[in-house]
């Protein structure tokens, strides 16, 4: 037997078996992308870290992008509408946004450099059994391609059938970044969010714009047009777009020099948000666990599904280090462990996305305008999606919460 | 709304209390019995207090009774058939037993002078929705009667229907300790166990025999047997039975002055094990939580009881600091944060009483007489039961662990 194996090269994939390495277990990762493939081809995603992840990047020896050159401190909130509200919310320490295809490979180069295996082949549903013969314990950590049929879908924690959003990312040249360094999060009720992240690319600093367009509303025509047919028609509807919903984004852009860095920097498509068992016995009796996207699945709209991958294989990774058993009692620790952040980060992105959005979300937001510490609190709480949740499971912790504030009652 | 209301004063209850009186938060606890009626009555039980008990006594500001004094060092154990073995197991750091009828009206007087609110009533499971409107948070803590009615039966966790031991607990004098001071542990195959505790009690320090008879075994008439129509003859019964039965506490016996210190500290009865739900929600809508006996209820035969009723009631304190929006998600996270112990708890135990005992246990047992670290890491565990089951939860379990002990293999 192999100490561990797993399926997935990214983040979740990555970080646990950095995390492995460093205790001495051996660890082989299999990807159907090589190295040269991961930091090639079109944007994979428009990632952030918040400081909980940038922290365990320390802590795995991967933290090589300093926090100063490439962080950045908050979230400046736009809520348009009849009054529009603008206001900002300021983190503990720092997030950090980096393009995926320079992040994982260089990942995949310390992974390797500290006695990891590596192994390029495509893994199906079918061959899971086969590595489960080979490994003390397989960790499915892709959710790429058919894996997220190995493990069951629970209908109880997935209340939506379809995507709430439709896509639209890319990295842009000339938009000014907000000072300080930050996070624009702009919502324009109906049609739905804009995020602008400061990101660092092949290009350098770059700007990532994603779109998240409500199915119906005026921005959904984002995520099916088609930029490499017309260049030019595809940056003058996203400026229009960003100019009519948008505006404190807008205000930063110049328009002569606004485009995509490359036709690859862009990403069109849309996510069901979906939470899957977190593991499975195989027909040979051992068990396989889910990490990453695999197991939940959210909507990008508040830039958890990176972080709650890291996360998770974190814990499943002090699970492994604490028992080698790798049975149903190990699954459930591994489940319990994890369960607060990951269902939290599910629910709460879920509740993000519901339209109408809730009266209590509203109220929430409409303090932070006025309180800073309440804004504070909120853009801190993307390092703890429990938090976030405490705050906002129902509308009575919301104005318990406020209260807590001196706000309301 | 009043604070934090909890029925019934045993161990859970008090640790609750003191816990929140601690961080000031209002409490009060319903008891049916008065301080003079917990101070006296028959003995309640044989309760021993491991380390990590003993451990968070010190952080309640309880900790009253010097542990050089009242402490025990570990467990001798003498396990009788063709090849008896005979062999002890220590603590990281020791035990401590005090008769509960000095030990709960102490840390009552203790709840009282740091404010704590105290009402003498009977408490019925009807009675529950009006508390639960008297106060932010009703907490079951008591197994008392019939309010382990209020919370229900889980099936999939109480594997046992009726008792798998029938109890006779007294307190003795004429029997000298262990050198080094400890608990006896005797295991007299087909028949059952005998526990020997050092405690403190009115009397001093004396010796506690908990008589754990198999249902159909040659030590079940222990249970029956009545002692104040015919004192002489019980003692002559129970001297007999441990003279035949459990030899290593026998020598220690001096028959002539070998009695009960009271009629009174005498209980007989059993256990049905029981895993209750962890909270139900009230018809007003609100929830109570349960915690101890009315939650979980074990044998005696490893002395875990008390341990997990007060790591159960530090647990659900540490949530109530946290959280004080008293929801399901609140109950949630209750059962969540104390469900490895709680449920290992109950887990090892029932294993430990089942018949016949399962192989991998016998050669736990086996391999503890030989190897000294094995017996002191099982010893320990008595603090830890999520480990003990981490080790006894399958018989590959067991073989890993004797495995990193370099045995069998």
């Amino acid at each position: 037997m192999d100490g561990i194996g797993i399926v997935g090269a990214g983040v979740a994939g990555l970080h646990l078996g950095l995390l492995l390495r460093r205790h001495e277990v051996p660890v082989t990762i299999y990807s159907d992308r090589t190295a040269e493939q991961l930091s090639g081809g079109r944007l994979p995603n428009t990632v952030a870290h918040h400081h909980v992840t940038v922290e365990r990047e320390r802590r795995l020896g991967v933290d090589h992008w300093d926090i100063g050159e490439y962080g950045y401190f908050g979230h400046h909130h736009y809520i348009g509408g009849p009054s529009p509200l603008r206001f900002p919310g300021f983190f503990a320490a720092p997030s950090r946004a980096l393009d995926y295809r320079i992040y994982l490979p260089r990942l995949l180069e310390d992974f390797l450099s500290r006695g990891g295996g590596f192994e390029v082949r495509p893994v199906q549903p079918a061959d899971v059994v086969t590595l489960s013969e080979r490994h003390d314990l397989v960790v499915i950590a892709s959710g790429r391609g058919s894996m997220g049929t190995v493990f069951p879908r629970r209908a109880d924690r997935s209340p939506y059938d379809t995507p709430q959003r439709r896509l639209c990312a890319g990295l842009y040249e000339g938009v000014a970044p907000t000072d300080p360094k930050g996070v624009t999060m702009s919502i324009s009720p109906g049609h739905g969010e804009l995020l602008e992240i400061p990101m660092y690319s092949f290009a350098g600093h770059v700007t990532a714009l994603l779109f998240e367009a409500v199915p119906g509303g005026d921005l959904e025509e984002l995520a099916d047009a088609d930029h490499d047919e017309d260049p030019a028609a595809f940056h003058k509807l996203v400026l229009g777009k960003v100019e009519q919903h948008h505006p404190t984004v807008f205000e930063r852009i110049e328009p002569g020099r606004f485009r995509l860095t490359s036709p690859q920097d862009l990403l069109q498509g849309s996510v069901v948000p979906t939470e899957r068992e977190d593991y499975i016995r195989l027909p040979n009796g051992r068990y396989t666990v889910a990490v990453g996207d695999v197991h939940t699945v959210v909507d990008p709209v508040v830039g958890q599904g990176a972080n709650c991958a890291s996360y998770s294989a974190w814990e499943l990774g002090q699970t492994i280090l604490a028992d080698q058993n790798f049975d149903e009692r190990f699954c459930r620790k591994v489940a319990r462990r994890r369960q607060d952040r990951v269902q939290s980060t599910s629910d709460w992105t879920n509740l993000m996305i519901r339209t109408p959005p809730p009266q209590h979300l509203l109220e929430l937001l409409g303090a932070m305008s006025e309180h800073q510490a309440v804004a504070d609190e909120f853009t801190d709480n993307f390092s703890y999606p429990e938090r976030q949740w405490d705050v906002l499971a129902t509308p009575e912790r919301t104005r318990n919460h406020l209260a807590r504030h001196g706000i309301g009652g």
